[in-house]
C-alpha cells in the first residue's frame, strides 16, 4: 500500500542537541520563561536538577553562546545568575519551532486509533 | 524581582531517552504516521539516516519495545518491514505529551521581543 510518496527526509529534523538534551532543555526553558534571568538556586527548584548537573550544564550551554552567567554578591554571599542571550533565545527559537514539527507530525497518529493495521507487504 | 513562585519542578519534564535520540525520533514519527509500517528502504528515505544508524537504531527501539520487525521474502528478496507496537504507540503519545508541555511552555520568550530586561539583583 503506497498511499503516499515518501518524500526524502520527511521525518528529518533539525534538532541541536546543544540543546535538545533533556537537563539543557530544561534549563533553557526555564530561562525562556524569565527574561530578567534566574539565580542558581531557582533554575535548581524549577529543573529539579542536582547542584553538580546543574553547574556543568550551565558551563556548557554558556560555552556555546546560549546563555549568559553573571556573578555578584549579594549581602556578601556569591550569587550567580544566567539569562539567555539575543543568540540563545533565538537558536532556542528555531529548536522549539523544530520540536512543533515533530509535535504536528506526531498528531497523525492520534487519528489511527488501533495502531497497526494489516501490513500488504 | 519575584513574579510568580518557583514550583518545584516546574520546568522539569519526563523525556524518555530511548525516544528523546533524534534519530530514533525522527524513525517513531514514521511510523507513527505510517501504522502499516514501512520498509526499510522507505524509513531510509523518510528520515535520510544512512543504512548503518538506521540498522542500529530499529534494533535499538525493537529491543526497547517500541517497535516490532518483521522479516521476509518479497519476490526473492529479503524485505524488513518495521511499525510500532502496541506499547511503543503508548509511550511515543507520551512522550510527544511532554513534548507539546515543552512547546507551550517555551512559548512564552515569544512574548518578551527583546530577551533580556534588566535585572534587579
Amino acid at each position: 500500500m503506497k498511499s503516499e510518496a515518501k518524500t526524502e527526509g520527511r521525518y528529518a529534523y533539525s534538532l541541536e542537541r546543544a540543546m535538545h538534551e533533556p537537563s539543557r532543555l530544561s534549563i533553557l526553558t526555564s530561562l525562556a520563561a524569565h527574561p530578567e534571568g534566574l539565580v542558581f538556586a531557582d533554575l535548581k527548584t524549577l529543573t529539579k536538577l542536582t547542584d553538580g548537573n546543574l553547574s556543568r550544564q550551565i558551563q556548557i550551554l554558556q560555552a556555546d553562546g546560549l546563555i549568559a552567567v553573571e556573578k555578584s554578591f549579594v549581602k556578601n554571599r556569591p550569587q550567580t545568575r544566567c539569562s539567555l542571550t539575543g543568540e540563545g533565545r533565538k537558536r532556542f527559537l528555531d529548536y522549539i519551532a523544530a520540536l512543533e514539527q515533530v509535535v504536528r507530525d506526531a498528531g497523525r497518529v492520534a487519528t489511527h486509533p488501533h495502531g497497526r493495521v494489516a501490513t500488504t507487504g
